[in-house]
This record gives C-alpha cells, structure tokens and sequence, in this order.
C-alpha cells in the first residue's frame, strides 16, 4: 500500500471490508432474486382487462402492474447492491486465485439483473436465481461451509 | 372487517402482504442485529487514545468510532423496519390465534431495538439476536419449517 | 454495563423514544393518508382514453398514472412508518393499561395502509384518514390535550 | 403535446405542485425544526465526561453525541427539503406579487437551516423554528386561515 | 443577519455551504437534466402496441414505459435537489447583487423541473437543459471560469 | 418471451445500460472522490481541543467532527456506487478485449474507495481521485473523446 507508516499497516491486513464487520451473507441477494422472479409470476398471470372493461378494473389493473414493475426494478437493484459488496468488500486476492471466473462471475450476474429489470422474461429471472446461488456457493466455500438453501422453495411460495 | 362491499372481501382473503408477493424471511432482521451486536463488539474493542496520543490517532479513532455508531444505528433501524413488515404484513388473524403474545413479542423486540441504538450494551445485543431467532421459529414454525441458523456463527465472524 | 441496576427497568422507565428526543406527531401520518386519498381522488378522476386515442394522449395518461400510483405507494409507506413509529416508539406499557387496544388498533392501521396499496379503493382511503384520527386522539388524550385538526379540509383541497 | 395553447400560460395557471395533488402543510418543516432544537438542546445538556472517566462512560458519551448530532443534521435537511418544496411547489407568482420578500425569506430560511447543521447553537436553532412559524403564517394567509400551532409547547416536550 | 453575537460574525462570513466543503458543480444538475430529455425521448419512441397485440408485447410496453416515467421523475427530483443546493448553499449575498436576477431564474427552473414530471413534453426537456446551462454558466463566471460542456451531445448519446 | 432468437446474443447487442438511458459520466464519480480528499483535508486541518477547553469549543469540535467524517463516508459511497454503474452497466464485453485489465482496475477502486472510509488518509484520498481521472480517460477513449478535467482545481478550492 501507498502508505508507509505503521499504523496504517494493520488495515491493509484487514480492510476486506469497508466497516470492516466482517458480517456478509449472500441470502440477501438470494431474496432479491426470489422476488424478482416472483414478480415476473405475477406480471405474467396478471389478466389484461379487455378494451371495454369496466373503468375500475382497468384501474386497478394499472395499479397493480405498476406496483409489481416498481417491485421488480427495485429488487433486482437491491441484487446488484449486494452483488457488489460482496465483489468488491468481500472477496480478496487469495480468493481470486483460486477463482479466477470471480470478476466475470459478478459482472455477467450484475448484467443479468439489469436485464431483469429491463424485460419481462422468466427464463432471465431464473438463471440471476441460479447465479446468485453458484455465487453464495463459492462465498461459503471460502468459509468453508456447503451452501444449501433448504427453505427456498417453501420461501418462494405459490 | 370494517369493508361491507363485496369485492373487498377477496382482498381480505389475500392481503397478507403489500404486494402481495409472499415473500419474506426473518434472516434481514437477524443479519442486521448480528450486525448490532458486532459494532457493539467492534467498540468495545476499540482502545480510547490516551489524551497526549498523537493527533494522527485520535482523529483515527473518532473516525472508526463514528462509522461503528452510525452502521449500529443504521442497523438496529433494518431490524425494526424488517420486524415491522412482518408483524403487520406476514401476520394474519389466524396466527395471532395460535400466538396470542404476537403482538407484545414484537413490541418488545422494536423495544430492543430502539435500546440497542441507545446504548452500547454487549447483553442487550445479544438479546436482540435472541429475540428475532424467537420470531423466526414462530415464522417458520406457520409454514410448517423447523426453524435453524446453523451458519450463524461462521457469519457472525471474529 | 455501566449501569448496575437492573436494566430492563431503568430502560422502561427511559425507553420512550429511540433519541430519545420525545418529539412526535401524528400529523405526519394524517397528511400521508390525506395524500394517499388524493391520489385515489385524482385516479379516479382521470379519463381513460379511448383505444383510438391520439398517441398523446395516451402517453400522457400513462404518465399521470404512474406518477399518482407511485406518490399513492410512497404515501401510505410513510404512513405505516409514521405509525410503527407512534406504536413502538412513543407508546409505553402504561398507555397499553389505558388502551389495552392499542396493539389491535395499530395492526389494523397497518394493514389498511397496505391494502391502500394494492386498491384504488375510496372507502379504504376514507378509512385510512379516519383511522388516524383516531390514534391522533389517543396519542393526545396521553399528553392531556384534546386532538382537533380544524384544518384537514382546507389541506385537502379540491 | 396535448395542448395547443401557449402551454405557459396553461402551466402557470395549474403548476402549483408537482403531481399536482395540492396538500402541503409546513407542520412538517415545523416539528424538523423544532427536532433541531432539541437536538441543540440535548447536546448542552450531555455532560462531557472527565478525561480520567471509566471508558464506559466515554464510550456511551460518543455514542449519545455522535446519534445527536445525525439527528440534528438530517431534520435540518427534512427542513431545508420540505422548504424548498413550499417555496418552488406551492407558491405561485400572485402570491409573490402579495409577498415581494417570498424569494429572500426563504432563502434566509434554507441558509440559517445550513448554519444550524454547522453550528451547535441554541439561538440559531429557535430562529429557525420562528422562521418556520413566520412561512407557516404566510403560507396559510394564502388560503384565508389565520395560523396557529397551540399544541407547539407541548409537541416540543421537555 | 440576524443574530447580534460577535462569533456568528465568522461563520456567516464563511458559511457557502452545509459542511463548509466547497465542492459544488452544476453539472450534476445538467446530466440530471439531460436523462430527462432522453426519457422524454425514449417514452416517444416507444410503439404503443394495437389493442389487440399479443400480451406479451404489451407486458414489455408497459415494463418499459413505466421504467421510463420513473427515471424521468427521478432525475427530475434530482435536478431540483441539485438547483436548491446551488442556489441556497452557494449563492451568497455578494453573488445575488451581480445577478439580482438570480431568485427569480431558480425559482422557475424548480417550477420547469416540475412540469417536466408532470408531461411528456420534449420541448420543456430542451428548456430544463437550456436552462441549467444558464445556471451553470453564472456559476461558473463567480469562479471567473468561462462555462463550456464541449462532450454534452456525445454524453446524451443518440 | 417476445424474442425467439438467442436470447443472449440479442441482450449482449442492447444492454449496455438498465434502462438503457446511454448517459454515463465519470465525473459524479470524480466529484465525489474529490469530495472525500477535501473531508480528509478538512479533518485534518481541524485542531483537536485541548483537554482543558471550554465545553462549547469540544461541542463544536465534535459537532463538526462528525459531520466531516460522515460527508466523507457518504461521498466514498457515491463514488463506490457510481463506479458499479460504470463498471456492470457501462462497458462492454468489446471494451474488455481493449481494455484487459478493466475488471482489476475497478476492483481496486472499489476497495480504494473502502479503504477511505475506514481511514483519515490523504494519500489515499489523492489515490482516489487519480484512479477515477484513469477510468474517466478509459471511458472517454471509447467514445473517442480525449478526456480532461480542467476545472477541477477550481472545483476543489481550499
């Protein structure tokens, strides 16, 4: 580091993070992915109300689509948040080594949820679900932990 | 409910969220107070400079002391927040049958919280901790879930 | 901690607000729920253009839509935290002994703000304002001072 | 757009607000206010402990000081916002033409919120809530209500 | 000013700023300004779809053009925030007697950022740009810099 | 969905951006780098009341204390954020074939900009600042514009 004095020395040994707390946890991104792809569901089953509808179900059509796009745009904001602190707070040096994918895994995965936000597509909310899960895998793997996320499905709901 | 017209009545059978989406997991609350109780930690650890220490030192201090505080406050706020989504948005009339004390256990816990940014109280932290894994078992425990956090320490850290 | 009495009844006795700063309101949550039924008013009040309609005029109401969904959401988001604040923060165990409703009173409020949300709903939006009136006056009658809001109608408008 | 008319004039004649939904009220530039004050008055009132005092004591004092502060800097922004929102949003050319000083008053008003977030400094603090409460009495001549806030004293509490 | 003790005298002298940091620069305001027109833009140039178009084609319609409302609305808010902190943190009283103007030109700048939320108006987009453009060139005459933005039409893109 | 093709290729064509707006400008990130160095400069320049000072000198001491280091804090986040936009949103898979070492490079600004939060440094600070001018030249050459910043001493000040 650019620093030479001494007491600077300890936070270049330990500034993995910005506090640094230490606490990270992928759950977060997983979450905002479920919702995300949740949002799609609901999009897609949303009815569109025929031309001649009845004003008020055309209104309420129009709130709830609006609802559920503001909810997915800022869901799939709250993944790309926590994609990159995991990316640029958590992950260090050593762990680059032995991930060498580790900055085109989090790149592609923040594009992908750009994508979320941009399309109605399920196939794409699917796959950021499965990339955040292929990322907490390698996360906890540095702690030596096996990733499983037994409650997702029951998470996830109908 | 206080809706006489017919139409509500389909949203009182549903509204058990604000989306709805149906979407929520107790772990943002306990990810933020292990967070609390971390800073907590952090600040008890930190060594007050002595009054003739170098300035370099004391303005060091007061700058990782300041970012303690305000991660603890910002915190001990996603927890209450978070409790509160739950409380008046996953909670429906049937379970506060099953648990009569639903509404005190929360009040207590945003209680806590509310204390825990007052403070800087090692046992009032953990006790937050405590509290919301209470709240999660009986979240789980009405989707049929045994509730555990088997990662809770290797997330909570050194 | 610094304190050796026992905590828990020290705090309850200090605990009133998270400053605590003893500074509260519920004007604030009033003027949410006014806003959140304005938005239902001008919902309402705006023209469906026809299927036909200059291309305009349908990006214009699309626009004027979203805006009054969005401001409707954000309004009756402060009002809920308006009201989690009033009840976790401001209220104490001796209020609850004088309103041993108050839990009950404050779900309802809750979830009445969410289905605000999710409904372009008049009565709904009635009920939301006069239902904060109501806590309004609780939260009054505990300071000795009788609850008016004598401009409620000049705020609203037309 | 969808109006052919010279779309100034149109504007001028409805632009009074953003949605426009036409509720303002500047109570709640009035309790930030008033929030700053005690924020001021909080911090006179917090003894500074001896340089020998148990770090404990330290620790809480920092903690207590440095929330304090966070809260006086973010209500004199609430107050700053919520005053440029009258001044830009609500107040519209006749009523410039009734009051010629609109422009400096509100501009004194946003400068001595700014000097109340650099300084600690009771006197500043209670000019702003009597700069709030000189608005507040513009603002409501303009709708032909004479203002009064008779609950002030007590809202500001003890 | 208003207040008579001898060491306000040095920070009214000094007080251009919240902090003080003295960093300010209108082009914030202009990118805001800019990203306004381009949705204003965008919104434009979406189809709007037949009403008899399959749903999925009008999912994607109302998808995109509710990102665009938002972000139109957004980075309007955004301007408006930008243009108060130049106007009531930088200009200072020498500045106003140089542009007696300068109340005025803010307070309809605020005003045109308003009704460019409320319309689709790509007219009044070009006139919110113009302007902030006027703005910025006063601003920068006071740092006796001659204001150019040789990279605004490669920054708005195509 | 509505594109049959490979849904890859055809998203590797047009996501360059979320919405996709197409405006993107370093100098947010610029601004706010300089805005850190300047609280470093500030904090470093505020002298530390003598332990025997009047109680009001370590009020404001501590009043403006916290509020430097919480500038300093916000804007390292700013440039953080503003560098994951550049970095996931902005450039593309053809710049990283031009630019090889892109993905390092913002790492390391990340963890820069991190490491001016937990720090007072202003070597660090002055680091930062250089290492957003690089990714601005970056930026700039693909759009083959020769990048320069001349008003960035006047924008610091001093």
């Amino acid at each position: 580091m650019r620093n030479p004095l001494p007491w600077l020395k300890l936070h270049r040994a330990e500034a993995h993070c910005d506090i640094p707390c230490g606490i990270y946890d992928p759950i977060t991104a997983k979450i905002a992915a479920q919702t995300v792809q949740k949002m799609v569901l609901r999009i897609q089953a949303l009815a569109v109300p025929a031309s001649n509808a009845p004003v008020e179900e055309q209104r309420a059509y129009a709130n709830t689509l609006a609802r559920y796009v503001t909810v997915k745009e800022e869901h799939a904001e709250i993944c790309k948040k926590e994609l990159r602190i995991l990316w640029s707070d958590y992950f260090r040096p050593e762990h680059l080594q032995r991930y060498p994918d580790l900055h085109t895994t989090f790149w592609n995965a923040e594009k992908l949820a750009g994508r979320n936000k941009q399309n109605v597509d399920m196939a794409a909310a699917q796959e950021l679900v499965a990339t955040v899960d292929r990322i907490a895998q390698i996360f906890w793997a540095t702690k030596n932990v096996t990733y499983s996320d037994p409650n997702a499905t029951v998470r996830y709901g109908t």
